[in-house]
């Protein structure tokens, strides 16, 4: 078995593509982010990529049948500008050489198409709740660091520490390296506890104007307001748990 | 080494034989389900697996000879319809690379034989001791589900919460997608604490009638009788313990 | 770099030869047994074995010098019958897959040489401590099982309980598999709290025998009563511990 | 994608240059001594490796931009003798075949570049805080010890015990059984705990006078007498921590 299998649903020609990646990762901003794309812009499945690098494993779609855990490509014929191609999927790679592997192959893939540009969608753990999280950013250079400023991506000389582990990160360093292509990762400030939209809402936001996308963001606007209660409720109670502590005399 | 290698003891002919998969699992449902039909069938042994994706072990055959870990391929000639070749073994791969490459090989081998069909067969977990096990099915099509409904195979949108791992899964996520082949999974319900020859018989009452087959169930009914014991005592004790807190005035 | 590099050292022509395996294990007693034997018969190395499956690492000699961790393989030309190889080493493979390659391709070696059977010592760990360690036995047929028995070699149908992983198994199960060979694994019985020359000898003593050696045990001999020693200061330690909690009238 | 990917950045002819390797480890002694060398030497970048037996990984660089992690090739053109070759990295290989496997790709390109010495430079850790740190040493051969005597470099029978693990190791015993290479590892002895420029300094004086290289210790000096400090106190507080304990009339 080739260690990556790749199947061609179709071979569309595109017009200079941007890839946009968004696989599973921290409080599942990237993914869920990359997914409301794909079904509001009703993309269309071109590429499926089995792997022996997921989970030997198959899922359920509900209705009784299964499917094998997969990548897969979609791509959108962008009236407004330059056409997209969605990167989305039920894993990433389990192991430092199966994320190389499928990050290259990835590459190696949507360079057929046209792409020289590349944005990575995820999510920065803080471990916090915050209420308007902020959208961190990590370019291939320069230029592009300057030009996501201007949409008010946020890029700090320590964030984030530790790098970007994982295809958002990979996508891109070895884009820039190996196959002249450069790009930025777009990050939501997340708390890392729970599957984020509210984080990935703030992201796409940016995405949407940079790409100048007809695009109604209203039912992950929707899904959002839940997370603000939920998050406001938490602090609610964390503070009255602050409160008592104080009346007693002694903070925990 | 080849990292799976195959030995030929036949190379029988076969009338549109159907795979059935029985390896190590979840109360080793699938595997006592599997050795029975090969037993009681006289199914004849074809094909020796040997693999660096199994444990580097031999096991003792109990009159002081050894022997080295294996999967084996048995096929029953079916005189009231199609052949069956049965996939049983010591182990899984112990790697989801393992997992791949033994599956993708496995299926390679039966297509040569004109597999077109795979059972593969589990137990699913449930942590619950029960009276009457239940069959639960996963398909690679509808028409696979709505068939199986009228053997009595329970198919439900959440159930395997958690997909499939392993061999049961991927010998039908990888033969629909890259054999043309279709099947189903059926997993007797068990507690998944001890090796459960009850959930067995009950996987076996459907193979049994859905292939047509000569075959007694006696002794595997003798076998469960035991286990349906064993679990009557059990939820006796677990009855008398709740009752005795009641009296106290509590539940633990 | 190849996984396995092997450098000759030399290529004697030998006749019908005997591998004899000695790696560390439980105990380490087949390490203490082949190495004893390679050093007294005065064997010559003949071949390197260099593995990315062995840990990256370096040994020190003593003298400010290092060396690269490996196996090794030794001959010994026997006077009195058929001649012997030794395979020694600093560490078995570290993966189940590095166990397969390595065995496999001692194999592939040893063949060349003419090698049709094997010997694989080692230890039996019981957890116990023992005054006259047995040897436990496990072979490829029942030829070889029958034989050994008249060297007090004990088969048991229950022991190995859980087979015989590592080196020692596979050499015998891929020899009798794929490369036509037979042979026997001894193992001695050992507690496997520590390095066990006393089992070590126990299994020299049949080995010596068997192949008509001239070889003295002395020095083994020397090694395994300091072995006794201990075992008997520990056991009368336990004992006088019994024998204190029985007059308090309790047992721990 | 090949798993190591090498890009020369330039193809620089040398004079019978020695690689010195200082990748990240025990208190990042071998780390800070080569990367302090190529700074303060203006060395030039010749070679970069990717490698998916790094973490699947891109660090920032501080001003937004980001790198793929790697392992690099610095050449100086040395005035007073022998040209160096520095082999620096964010990461060493994650497994011990991805050790092995880079180490002997260095190997293969350092040997194109007419390469036959090596010197490994790394810590030994010994969980002690010491004034004055020894360096260690480990070489490939006799005479080497006894020419790295006169430096001062201590070659223990006891040390490194264990050995030495990784590239530092590897480098050598590779270099030595493979590619016709000889040298020697030299080891600053370090408490283990922190990143210890002072241990760094103490190898750099070693490798300075060696290669009678024309380079300031200051700023390493510098920031070695911050550890000095730090060692100072805290060592001072155990003191006091210590007769505390013994005026009360114990010790913990």
């Amino acid at each position: 078995m080739e260690p990556i299998i790749v199947k061609y649903v179709d071979k569309p020609s595109l017009n200079a593509p941007v890839l946009i990646e968004g696989l599973p990762g921290v409080g599942n901003v990237g993914k869920i982010a990359t997914e409301y794309l794909k079904e509001k812009l009703e993309a269309k499945l071109f590429v499926k990529i089995f792997s022996k690098y997921f989970p030997p494993q198959v899922l359920m779609k509900g209705d009784g049948t299964l499917y094998l855990v997969k990548n897969e490509l979609y791509y959108y014929k962008n009236p407004n500008g330059r056409d997209l191609i969605f990167l989305v999927g039920d894993y990433q790679g389990m192991s430092a050489e199966g994320q190389y592997e499928l990050s290259y192959r990835v590459l190696e893939i949507v360079r057929e198409f046209g792409v020289k540009e590349i944005f990575t969608l995820g999510g920065y753990g803080t471990g916090q709740l915050v209420d308007e999280p902020r959208v961190f950013g990590a370019a291939t250079d320069m230029e592009f660091v300057e030009e996501m400023k201007k949409y008010g991506v946020y890029f700090s000389p320590s964030d984030p520490a530790g790098g970007i582990v994982g295809a958002a990160g990979l996508l891109l360093g070895l884009g820039m390296e190996l196959f002249d292509m450069r790009g930025v990762c777009l990050m939501g400030e997340t708390s890392g506890y729970f599957s984020d939209p509210k984080s990935a809402l703030y992201v796409l936001r940016i995405v949407k104007e940079y790409f100048n996308l007809e695009l109604s963001l209203d039912e992950l606007e929707e899904r959002s307001k839940e997370i603000t209660e939920i998050t406001s409720q938490i602090k609610e109670e964390q503070k009255m748990e602050m409160d008592k502590k104080e009346d007693l005399g002694y903070i925990g």
